[in-house]
């Protein structure tokens, strides 16, 4: 009987006491400790910001594309993209339950889930890779992954395609979020309003803020406009590229009466866009960082430098019930649920 | 007659149409526009982090040091560590005041001023640099600066020394911010309680927490134990090292009666403490990073991989008042302002 840390230190191999994410690289191998679960993996949903990386890395080559794939996880033991440092998640099926988990959990053997925690932390094993599918960054493999005790899940729910879940689950941290932080009345800017993560804030802010409040959806090229606009999720559409701070709050004053916001939550997936969160906000406002892409120094030191006294948050990917929010927002919302099905489907 | 954009975007050479800070170099011509300052440059104060890199770079090499910084500021035109990225403070005196400035300001010609925006984005001359104080992290230089419309400073005051209004003025935000997040009966975590931010952290958390509130100061090793006692600002004192969370975790819940804290502050000057912050805190939950050796992704993904549904903050340099609040705490307190007159000036 072999027990290992809640939060699976027992399989960092180096550095020696960090967590398995701060690792450079964890054990990959099967044989599960007791408070460990096993899984049947079947798919891989890579973060956005490493999806692109890599593909720019291969020059969109499919076969360099998985070549590069198997790299990283033969030498880390996880994936976990060297260059962004982050990974995404997985769905596959329990195929075992560590003996000092059986009591604690309602999982069975064979249930279909969701790994709600970052592949950049979870030991995987890749023996195949079947297919990629570049547009909605997902890998189809065969291969096996380990789940920590301290490891968050959902089970896929039973009234929806599972790519339609893990599409919304992947991002399911900043629409709860968006919840928890947007009060009534407030003036909200969602920066990559058009991306899979911007359209579900748009849609929780729209809700909280209210009749007298109002969402400020910012996209990079007019294409996405009459897109944004069938949604119904914005009071203001504006066009900009979010790594020209001057023009993003240019365009801000413009719709909103000269005056700055009380929330930004960036959403995009390219760098250099910390500043473009930053100005258009109010002095004691918030700023929401969920892109991967975001630096802390440029944020830091560029709030400092501007003289901004602005709250800015790190998008922690778990936040409570973020699961049920996301999957509860599909639900309730036809549009929403439409254009991820047409999308990530 | 020229007048440049308020936040110094007309400076900067490359990238295009980024601001001054993740600009990879600036324009430090010393013929200022018109809503610009003119600074004659004492004595640099470099960010912590940025000065162990540079120095651990140069192997204490003080004459390696030196070229180092002159090739940052030859290159950038500013001095902005291009691995940590971040930059630190400067006093100097007035030089010039541009014409649309002068009714706007109550600054003089001559009057001693530290600017409080980062150096990062500050365009920087070095004529020569005269000494360097590596204990310190001082560089004293003749040279010239260029403070933008938007650019915060403090002018020195009269009852304090330049050198101890200076080294207090440099983590002014800690204080500050510690001084906004705490609140009454609340436990408190500061790691890296003996540094610099980190005392004047544990001072103000002390303040806010009350007899029923508890400040837990974290130190790397015992050496500091005495020291951290005298000041009376912790309640309990650990040692741990902030690289291994498990480690500090654990020396946590023994100073608390098993229980997680309200709030972590994390002041050390070194990378991957993120976790260490992040396990010790309770879920809904305040992290406040401080540290600029901070990964955006480590803690993001971190918090998620272990389930931790915290608030994690960007601590901005800049939160209003910051430099009154840090000169009144030395103020108020002699023990404080007699270990600060100590050990920076
Ligand atoms: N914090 C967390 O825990 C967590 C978890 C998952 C994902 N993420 C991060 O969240 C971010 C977004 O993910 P996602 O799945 O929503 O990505 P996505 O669907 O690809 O959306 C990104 C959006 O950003 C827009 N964009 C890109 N460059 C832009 C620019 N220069 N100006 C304006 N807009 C721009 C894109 O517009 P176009 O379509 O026109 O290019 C797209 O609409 C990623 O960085 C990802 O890593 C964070
Ligand atoms: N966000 C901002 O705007 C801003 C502005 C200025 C500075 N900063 C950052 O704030 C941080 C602290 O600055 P500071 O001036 O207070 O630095 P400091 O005086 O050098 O203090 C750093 C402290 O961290 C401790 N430490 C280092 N490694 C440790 C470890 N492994 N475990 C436990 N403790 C450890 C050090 O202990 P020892 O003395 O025993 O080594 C020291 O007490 C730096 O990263 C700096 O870049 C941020």
């Amino acid at each position: 009987m072999k027990r290992g840390c809640k939060y699976g230190t027992h399989r960092v191999i180096e550095p020696k006491e960090v967590l398995p994410q701060p690792a450079v690289k964890v054990c990959n191998d099967m044989n599960i400790f007791d408070n460990e679960i096993l899984i049947d993996v079947q798919a891989l949903n890579i973060d956005s910001a490493s999806f692109t990386q890599i593909e720019e890395e291969c020059e969109g080559d499919i076969e360099k594309i998985k070549e590069k794939i198997l790299e990283i996880v033969n030498n880390k033991g996880k994936m976990q993209n060297p260059v962004t440092g982050s990974g995404g998640m997985l769905i596959g099926r329990i195929e075992k339950i560590g003996n000092t988990l059986k009591d604690k959990t309602n999982l069975k053997i064979g249930d279909k889930i969701a790994t709600l925690v970052s592949l950049s932390l979870t030991p995987l094993k890749i023996d195949e890779i079947i297919d990629i599918k570049p547009d909605i960054d997902r890998v189809e493999i065969k291969g096996k992954a380990v789940l920590f005790e301290s490891g968050i899940y959902a089970t896929l729910p039973e009234d929806m395609e599972e790519t339609l879940a893990l599409a919304a689950l992947d991002v399911a941290g900043a629409p709860a979020q968006t919840r928890k932080l947007v009060k009534k009345g407030e003036t909200v800017l969602v920066l990559g309003a058009a991306g899979k993560s911007g359209m579900l804030c748009c849609y929780e802010a729209k809700k909280k803020v209210g009749k007298n409040g109002k969402v400020i959806g910012l996209i990079r090229n007019e294409k996405s406009r009459d897109f944004l606009n069938y949604t119904g999720f914005c009071n203001e559409i504006i066009v900009a590229d979010a790594q020209k701070p001057t023009q993003v709050l240019n365009e801000v004053l413009r719709v909103n009466e000269g005056k700055e916001v009380d929330i930004a939550i960036n959403c995009v997936n390219v760098e250099n866009t910390e500043m473009s969160s930053i100005l258009p906000v109010r002095d004691e406002g918030i700023v929401y960082f969920f892109s991967m892409a975001t630096s802390f120094t440029k944020a830091a030191l560029g709030a400092e430098g501007v003289g901004k006294d602005v709250t800015m948050i790190i998008g922690n990917g778990y936040t409570k019930n973020h699961a049920e929010i996301t999957l509860e927002d599909l639900r309730e919302c036809d549009t929403l649920r439409k254009i991820f099905e047409d999308l990530y489907v």
